[in-house]
């Protein structure tokens, strides 16, 4: 058996029982997966995922920095490639290479998906790759494997989508107009129009203008564009907005300030320091407009992206080499804080990938200030060990209730039910060791495992 | 029940039983609490706690901050009102969101008081919201919970306050004057006279000065004025001073160049950077005056104090709204270490609420230096999970000799017992697993258990 | 007994059990040691070993340190004399004092030492100390307790010193030319030529130059001579380099700029900035030679030397007195990666001493970068509390096949097989849990453990 009922519960026989029971009221609840990185095209056209490579290998970094890491070239996985020239062959690379995402979460998502959607039987290796490939690729071209059907097949009530403010939303547009009735909805990401660093950063702005019919050449102009693009994601059911800077930095400038600032990076005069002020500021504007149209706040700092030069220069963004660095919360948010921290109709979402943070900063933090709460452990530590550190180290400060539930972060449509599993089974053995410990009663436990799979998601991202 | 005998103790069925036996060698201990925040008036004046809001909700920034990060006003809480005016209502409110403590320390230590104090058998909830205050005002007008009987009941050995070297110690004295054997003794705390950022810091060299007949406008008078003052406090059994700065930096400045900086600070020009050498400097000066009067020496450096600047300019210092920042050891005390480290007739011990320092620079240091020693889990992680952390980051490299049992820090009088016996009970699970592990025989284990206890708080206090 | 079976192994039945299986395949492996700091003398000369004292309390800092910091002096232990006057008094003050190790690595590798080596039952302690002291006496006049004898006991397949460039490494080729068939390899270890606040860095230079036959006045002249320098140490089996500055940085100098960095740092005329920045140039110069020549580089960065500075002008270097700091990686080491870090053909194996790089930094840098690895849980962290976190922060992201197996790092040379043997016992001990909560496949495990224990460390470092 390529799973087992039990995985992921401590070996410990009572506490096992006791998480068992807490994941038999939980496992079959919807997914609600609030920010992600699946395509709303593949939901609008519903055409088959291509191949097995296409599908697992290629838009998936975690699967190919590490079998970079191990000496796999770039080159040989196809990766930025739009089509997969050898697409079995990339498959056998990656199957002979299975070994090194032992003891990985990769490792669990993958046997999940290819036992519980693909039947698989045996591990997956050398041996038995052709045979995955033979029987993956046939089942893609069926019905029940086309994207509309693992939607429903994977229980999904609401999913989305990570967009940028010059995205039109057609393919969101189509789905709504298909008739079909899925939650497919979009999250408002605009590091394209106010990170300075972005590429093309002025030219977006003037997109922006193009397309809201303000003069976004103006720092009124400029944010009654943001204001307009955010209502009409609204329109599509957005809920909420995601900021990705390098750091957590805010900023609380007068208007004028921000005014001249504004034209300086919007001319590009603007020096690093002036680009990180701007970001910061760019935090706090939103968090204003939050108060005024509803849309929840996600901050996911610290990552220095496109680490590798020359990886960089070769596939462009995204392609596996971002590295977190350490992350202070407790000054740079405090601007922001300051004008809206006390603000309880505000919910601004932190994310960490500094472990550090937790104790220290962010569960103290959101255990005090009205607007905040704590996003769930965050890619590289979107994980077992990661998860459980993440409840050990959050919740005797933040308590779980300013804690917000999962969410996926994927861009492997595939492995949404198995990263969601994970979670509400990790979930489930940490409330299982309170109650085993005599720290909370078990009823309590029932109620939080169901809060921490589903309702506080719900509740925290107005969904 | 509310409470369980086994709790805290880990799962495994032989591991509890270890952890059991050893717990049974300390659990009746008495209890010596060297640093806390109770108020010596509760005993000079022996009057009745008034009610329950006031005793559990109003003083206790643990409890109301949860609240708070919820949406819950403060105004409703009554915080920062020196009497409540509708006290049920208070602990309605509280009562109907006990849920959101689940998972945290506070739970522990409140269940515990209202189980083992006031009998309580249901949870708090709204529905027993009622019963509970009751059941708790009617118990709070009988002799056997006024403070004194309390303190007897809770076999508190020594209990030690934080005083100002402002403060008159009246309370104090009226303690000893009133004949009752109890050993409650105060802390010196001197930020308010070594701080230059602390509200009124000339007006309290002035005072300082004319309660000391020492000319506190000169360097030299100042330091005399603070050796008097220590001396009153070692008068009324004061063993330890405290010191709560924004970081661990000390300094080593040559007499006269600590003297210009003190006339800078007292006459109120100087600038941050020198607030922070004056502050650093003055660590120093009070090791000098250990070395020879014996005072240990406390620093819980790390925390940004008042962090929310509207509730602070509304309600004041303390209400909860502390927030920990990476904290550096080992640059920062390295003035101080070169001046005194070697000294083994002094004591200074190091807290800390950043975990990254422990098993980093705190350990090492402490696992060399004679005068270091490690205080316990402070704050947001003096909780089951800190606790084994520390235990588990800090004895391999520190051992652990250089630490100094629990302390529990706390302004909650009733939750002392509490406190102590969930430290305890986390010291005897991990010395239970070190057992189960072989990597400490029982017999050790169990001299441990009582040293953790009992026996190095009092030997590292001097008490 | 003074040595359980089980140790070290999960309380957990059924994990133990599993946990017992993995180690019973890999307890009797040869042991592979490539980093550590025996003396190649020892092996050369061959004589015993003169007394308990010198053998296990003078050179060892992780025993002197904790004796030092509960205020033992370093002069009643004669740290620092070339000779022990009174080796029964010292070895008497370590033995009554030994329960201050109590829960310590220290306790596991002593105790292992004497029981399996000397064949004692007791605990040290005052009371059997003189037996002690008798019976390994007694034993390191015989044959059997010869370091050569040991060597050959301690089924030590490959054991590395580490060496100055400017060693004659006469003691490896008397072990050669002795034509006893061990592999006794030096590590290069250039600190005194490439560091320039290391004592008489210029005078290193100097000498390296007239060693080589170079000029290594000029900066190619002195690149020259450590390309020649390496090769020498490569004809005595060197396979590595070792590299231990204050941080991780690195730098990217163009020709020109690095030989005029060079002329200053080498005519004194630096300042610290320069130093720090000759020190970073010359982790990339390293790098640039391993691609050449195939030494593997090792980096252990984050110690402050020497921080206590009574100490270090009273006994020198190495007197147990090196603090860790906060060791940046992300930023530290961009410059090197971005000229070499997509080479496969160059290993790196990156130590920290900051635990909270683990999960943020260097799991992430290991899991992309084709030449970086992991090296195991170093000095403060080679313990059973330290290496089971750096598992359960770094597999997740890395995986195990970034990782290198492990490395004693010991000076203690009758260590060396304890410290394997804990190494085995936590990872088999990791593994089992993972088995255990079925994330791991049995056979997995088992191919793991051997990879561990033996197949990754030969394969790292080219042996």
């Amino acid at each position: 058996m390529l799973i087992q009922e039990d995985r992921l519960f401590p070996a410990d026989l009572k506490t096992r029982s006791i998480a068992h029971g807490l994941y038999e009221q939980v496992r079959n609840l919807p997914i609600v997966s609030p920010h992600g990185h699946t395509q709303a095209a593949w939901f609008a056209s519903n055409d088959p995922f291509p191949d097995p490579a296409k599908l697992f290998v290629q838009p998936d970094h975690y699967v190919y920095r590490m079998l970079y890491s191990q000496g796999i070239s770039l080159e040989d996985l196809e990766i930025g490639q739009s089509k997969i020239k050898d697409p079995r062959r990339v498959w056998r690379i990656f199957a002979s290479h299975y070994f090194l995402f032992r003891g990985t979460p990769t490792r669990l998502w993958l046997d999940y998906a290819f036992h519980e959607l693909f039947g698989m039987e045996d591990l997956l290796s050398e041996k038995s790759a052709d045979l995955y490939y033979d029987t993956i690729s046939a089942k893609l071209q069926t019905p029940e494997f086309l994207p509309r059907a693992l939607y429903e097949r994977f229980h999904l009530e609401v999913l989305a989508t990570t967009d940028s403010p010059l995205d039109s939303l057609a393919d969101h547009k189509a789905i709504r107009e298909s008739g079909w009735k899925a939650r497919i909805v979009p999250n408002f990401r605009p590091d394209s129009v106010v990170d300075p660093e972005f590429p093309r950063f002025a030219e977006s702005i003037v997109r922006l203008g193009e397309q809201t019919g303000e003069a976004t050449t103006s720092w009124t102009g400029y944010l009654n564009a943001l204001r307009k693009s955010r209502d009409r994601f609204r329109e599509f059911g957005c809920t909420a907005t995601d900021h990705g800077h390098p750091t957590a930095q805010t900023a609380n400038l007068r208007a004028a300030e921000a005014a001249e600032l504004f034209s300086r990076v919007f001319s590009g005069n603007a020096d690093a320091r002036q680009q990180e002020l701007f970001r910061a500021q760019m935090l706090t504007e939103m968090a204003r407009m939050s108060l005024d149209d509803g849309l929840v706040m996600q901050i996911h700092p610290g990552a220095v992206r496109n680490h590798n030069r020359q990886v960089y220069e070769r596939y462009g963004r995204d392609t596996g080499a971002d590295i977190p660095r350490p992350t202070n919360y407790v000054d740079a948010l405090r601007p922001l804080l300051d004008r809206f921290g006390n603000e309880s109709k505000l919910t601004i979402i932190l994310f960490t990938l500094d472990e550090s943070a937790f104790s220290r900063e962010l569960a103290p933090l959101a255990g005090h200030y009205p607007c905040l709460r704590l996003g769930p452990p965050w890619w590289f530590l979107d994980s077992p060990e990661g998860m459980m550190r993440f409840r050990e180290l959050a919740t005797e400060t933040a308590g779980f209730y300013n804690t917000v539930g999962f969410n996926d972060d994927t861009r492997a449509f595939l492995s949404i039910p198995a990263r969601h599993d994970v979670a509400r089974r990790v979930d489930c053995a940490f409330l299982a060791r309170l109650v085993a410990e005599h720290r909370l009663r078990e009823d309590e436990a029932n109620e939080l495992a169901h809060d921490l799979a589903y309702g506080l998601v719900k509740n925290a991202y107005r969904l």
